[in-house]
């Protein structure tokens, strides 16, 4: 068991779920965080039993635990935010007076399906991003940072599947990158990108909107992002 | 020498020159324009002789021509619209009136350095994306496409490097999609993706600041982006 540990709030949604069960897998110490404790605990020991079933050799290896959304933050030095647009305003009143230290990492894409239109366009925020809205919504002292818009839900949740996508993380708090660029790259198929400053987020939470319509176009469900062309340095 | 003609508005610019030298050497007539028909046919000069340099066995196989925009515009049943943002809507206005039935496929990307602003910023266009702005000034039986923001100028023009870059492909008509998703796929290296209708260049057109940005950050000149994900149909 590795000293890594991330709280995930809104970690029985899909992205949620599908993040907690990878690290959980990888070894890391996950905290699923729920308005509803119970959901919260009920998710959590699911992930326990989906593991168990694909490593029957090493009953409790696996460290997963479920608190309500307040107490999952401030229990972990890394905060994943996955949860719909529509409640990220709120979960992160709600929440905020329990970072203390803790990263925060955003990974809401404000579809324009939250307000009943297409998944395949965007809602236009104030801030230029959410991931600009909840750095306002928290405490300057915390780092904010924008990931995990692109990766295929589905493919995190689905075990027989190795998800394939670069995860372009986005912020201005450099070590703060590098701690999430690691436990990025813990996932088997993931690979974290630094796509540059917070401002970035805009254009990454975008990407989604084109996957959605690639998805429909090809009749797939897991398509994702690769960059290419880093290998050859000037 | 196939029967595919291409006519590159703006091709004396990176991109376009690119582009001109990738498609005439794959055997397509290329028609290079340019404001000044002088530079037209310099430029389609000098992809002669980069080509005939590459290929010395097979002199005079290649054909590229170069002509004043408007005239090239005529010429060819695809044009290819490679010009800054800065000069989009002037040498639209000059070539509308020479359309014919031509296929308009554009490879605008309004980036905020157009008004002196970072190249990883976009500036927002009141129709939403440069191709949307394209779409407004040709007439309305004239198919718009919006294509090739986001692979790179440098790698299209190195005939030593083979690109490596999916062609998002945005547009509302199927049938000229068709038509460039054939022409696209004849480079090596670029591989066309349907993403959907035209409305959908506004975040294909921010991918390239996106990939600027990945540029300064991992110090390279040629990143681009590959769709994973669309082997496995539903």
């Amino acid at each position: 068991m590795g000293e890594d540990k991330i709280a995930i709030i809104g970690g029985t949604g899909d992205l949620g779920f599908g993040l907690a069960l990878r690290w959980a897998r990888a070894g890391v110490q996950v905290i699923v965080g729920s308005r509803d404790e119970a959901r919260a605990k009920e998710a959590a020991q699911r992930i326990q039993e989906t593991l168990n079933a694909h490593a029957p050799m090493e009953p409790g290896r696996f460290s997963i635990s479920g608190l309500e959304n307040a107490q999952a933050a401030a229990q972990a030095p890394v905060l994943v935010l996955a949860v719909p647009i529509s409640a990220q305003v709120d979960i992160l009143k709600s929440i905020r007076g329990s970072l203390k230290g803790a990263i925060l990492v955003d990974a809401t894409v404000p579809l324009a399906a939250a307000l009943g239109g297409k998944p395949t366009r965007m809602l236009r925020l104030w801030q230029g991003s959410a991931a600009a809205q909840a750095r306002e919504l928290v405490p300057a002292t915390t780092p904010v940072l924008a990931a995990f818009h692109n990766v295929s839900a589905g493919a995190l949740q689905d075990l027989s599947v190795t998800p394939e996508c670069d995860i372009l993380v986005c912020g201005d708090d450099e070590a703060a990158k590098q701690i999430l660029f690691r436990l990025v790259n813990l996932i088997p198929g993931l690979r974290a990108i630094d796509a540059g400053p917070l401002e970035m987020s805009s254009i990454v939470e975008g990407i989604t909107a084109l996957l959605i319509s690639v998805n429909r176009r090809y009749r797939v469900h897991h398509s994702g992002i690769r960059i290419t062309g880093l290998e050859l340095k000037t």
